[in-house]
């Protein structure tokens, strides 16, 4: 399809629609149609309005109709090794899995094969929008940006920056071989229309100061996006307060380096597991993105999230399924993950935090995360037409169901090959 | 195929094979021959043995071959409304959604749509052998017994005794009429031979002081086994506790009523979340199958049941799904699920309590339950040939992996249509 061709995506589906007005309120519309113009979702009507008559409709009558998924956060390079190791923990598990194998993406043929993989699977999964790590190599991860490029999918892809406490040969020699190699794949990747860059420290025990510092400027000249990771693991926050004497908090570090959030830096911060009150302050007062991942944590042991607390204090917040600390890299499968170990944060750690409900979740996974991208994973008028027809035949009812069952079913029942059609703002991926 | 031809279950397949040697021991065997004897594991070997040359053989190389799972515990009426109302802890759970949809399989037309959909999913999953509670009636009851023994799988079925505290009209009238349709039952199956009945009080909660001991005599004069529910819930325990003052805990209650294990009751209890250390030793004493059923634990807020504990005192244990508490029918994702919490339970309730391994987990899946069905669940020699041929190419490898990595990814990884083949006590039924 041609990128060009903006007329090809002004069109009006029928069916059943389900998406979140507001983080807690669910609108269903069933025999409904959806206006489409330019990308653009117009409305959801129960007669298609008169001066949208002319536009073609296509029937999907009796199919559940949602918004497209966000990934905040996942690893493109992990994705080949996923099911693997998870009797480890973050720093053992990184040392003994993550880095060997991200070390292999030097190698072209080898990033071809396992990021095409990657990348056909994020075709027919649930997400229309994602933000992912590649990992430090400026050619592997370039070729990552075309695939995701010609794929249809909107993504932001992150060359990553990692300069000291990780091994040779995925350890780069210093922090200005770290920073030219960022300036090379921000130059070589202009050209990409639908795959953006997005500046992306590994985390603060793998980027010395001086390569923060870079990062930093970096980000100020550009105005790019950030994504790093913070406060996943009891280990890792202790290396922290000893890297980092001067900061009285994880958070604070990435603040001090001037990389963490604020209404010049768009920044997602992965897990947040053991945020401290004031840690939690500073995301909100500097509207960072918290990219929840359930699944990863359970995984790696590293905790619970506090996340009914995140949604009561109104947050930033989405879902990522942390390919390969997750093993599941649908976002479905992340909402049902939030929302059992929500039941079990209530049930074991805090009885006032009461459980994360369908609603949350899915809005989590839908506007939660995709409001990184603007307005995305919603049908309100003027959001990003992100499309997807699902297909319930592999679950039938044998009782008349409201769309919010519906839905809940999806959420918990759905494989990705349960998704009929698949659209991002307007292109018809399959 | 025809069940007399026992011919047809002798066989060799080639393949790379994983299976429990012991609870923490792994076997893998990378290019050998299973050897079948009318459906019994004569053995796994690097080269044919001389006697059993003129077996055919069945080239499965480059697949992983692992023996088949056992459900332990799942409602197959259920089935129909899974991934539904999620939202709520068990005895409300009950109310609203499991007792209505229960009332209907009085009728028929519809048990035999939900039935039949039920069992042509567990026929395609990975699961040979499994113990299901149905519902109070009898004539529904039998027809699900009729098509999973038409289906090949080897199951014991319970029709359900409810004669107190749940809603007219699944409430059984009174005692007699409970324990007279029970013997109905009993009398109807006895032409089954794969599929075979279990006692199966639903819990002590609604089952009546003489329909206990109803059941205990009728289990006394025809020693067959019997599956219930324990100490899933805390709202559940204190119930038990004023509706049996007598007794100390839970699990006594049974015990008092001789419906609690012992060499002559071979007994399931699902759940045990809640039970206290005179409870554990109880189960043990008696020899009780403990139905672990980490994902339905988790949807109605019940807790993480103490596995590690359940492991290290060698109690007898395996894993359920518990539909639809549980909303995934797959015992691989049960295993994934009970290391999963494993986690959780070691990071926030017991840092002495180390989390389950994956050879422990697919031991829990595997011989753990299988072994309530006699020698089922590995491939030592006199075992039962319940064998599963795995696809792997949906989740291809980049770098040679060893065989318990390939376990551990398909244990993660694996959807129901990953299974090539599957055989039964050497009945293939695909």
């Amino acid at each position: 399809m041609n990128n060009t061709m903006k007329h090809n995506f002004t069109f009006i589906i029928k069916g059943d629609f389900c998406y979140s007005a507001s983080k807690k309120e669910l609108a269903a519309r069933e025999n409904h149609f959806l206006i489409c113009i330019n990308g653009i979702c117009a409305g959801i009507f129960e007669n298609i309005p008169m001066q949208y008559r002319h536009i073609p409709v296509t029937d999907y009558s009796g199919h559940l109709i949602l918004p497209g998924l966000t990934d905040l956060h996942t690893h493109a390079p992990q994705y080949s090794f996923r099911g693997m190791g998870m009797d480890l923990e973050l720093l053992d598990w990184l040392n003994t899995h993550t880095f060997p194998e991200e070390s292999r993406y030097e190698d072209l043929a080898y990033a071809r094969n396992a990021y095409r993989r990657f990348t056909d699977d994020m075709i027919h999964g649930p997400s229309t929008r994602a933000c992912i790590f590649a990992t430090r190599h400026v050619t592997a991860t370039l070729l990552l940006m075309d695939m995701l490029e010609a794929s249809g999918l909107i993504t932001k892809v992150g060359k990553v920056n990692m300069d000291r406490n990780c091994p040779f040969p995925l350890c780069e020699a210093d922090f200005n071989t770290s920073l030219s190699d960022t300036q090379l794949w921000l130059e070589a990747s202009k050209k990409q229309k639908r795959c953006l860059p997005i500046l992306t420290p590994r985390f603060i025990p793998s980027c010395s100061d001086p390569l923060m510092k870079g990062l930093a400027d970096l980000q100020k000249n550009t105005g790019l996006p950030v994504q790093s990771h913070l406060s996943e693991n009891l280990s890792e926050i202790e290396w922290v307060q000893e890297l980092c004497p001067d900061s009285r908090f994880y958070g604070e570090a990435y603040y001090n380096y001037h990389l963490f959030g604020g209404e010049t830096c768009p920044t997602i911060m992965a897990h947040c597991v053991h945020s401290s009150p004031e840690e939690i302050e500073l995301l909100k007062s500097q509207n960072v993105w918290v990219a929840h991942c359930p699944q990863s944590n359970t995984n790696l042991s590293s905790g619970i999230a506090p996340v009914r607390r995140y949604l009561d204090q109104d947050l930033r917040i989405g879902l990522g399924s942390d390919i390969a600390g997750g093993t599941c890299g649908s976002i479905f499968r992340a909402m049902t993950d939030a929302i059992q170990v929500s039941k079990l944060y209530w049930r074991l750690i805090d009885t006032d935090a009461v459980p994360v409900t369908v609603e949350e979740a899915f809005w989590m996974g839908t506007a939660g995360g995709g409001t990184f991208f603007g307005k995305t994973g919603s049908f309100l008028p003027g959001w990003d037409a992100d499309i997807l027809v699902m297909d319930e035949s592999r679950f039938p009812n044998t009782s008349p169901l409201t769309l919010r069952q519906r839905l809940e079913r999806v959420i918990y029942l759905s494989e990705d090959r349960d998704i009929l059609h698949k659209f991002v703002a307007g292109r018809q991926l399959f």
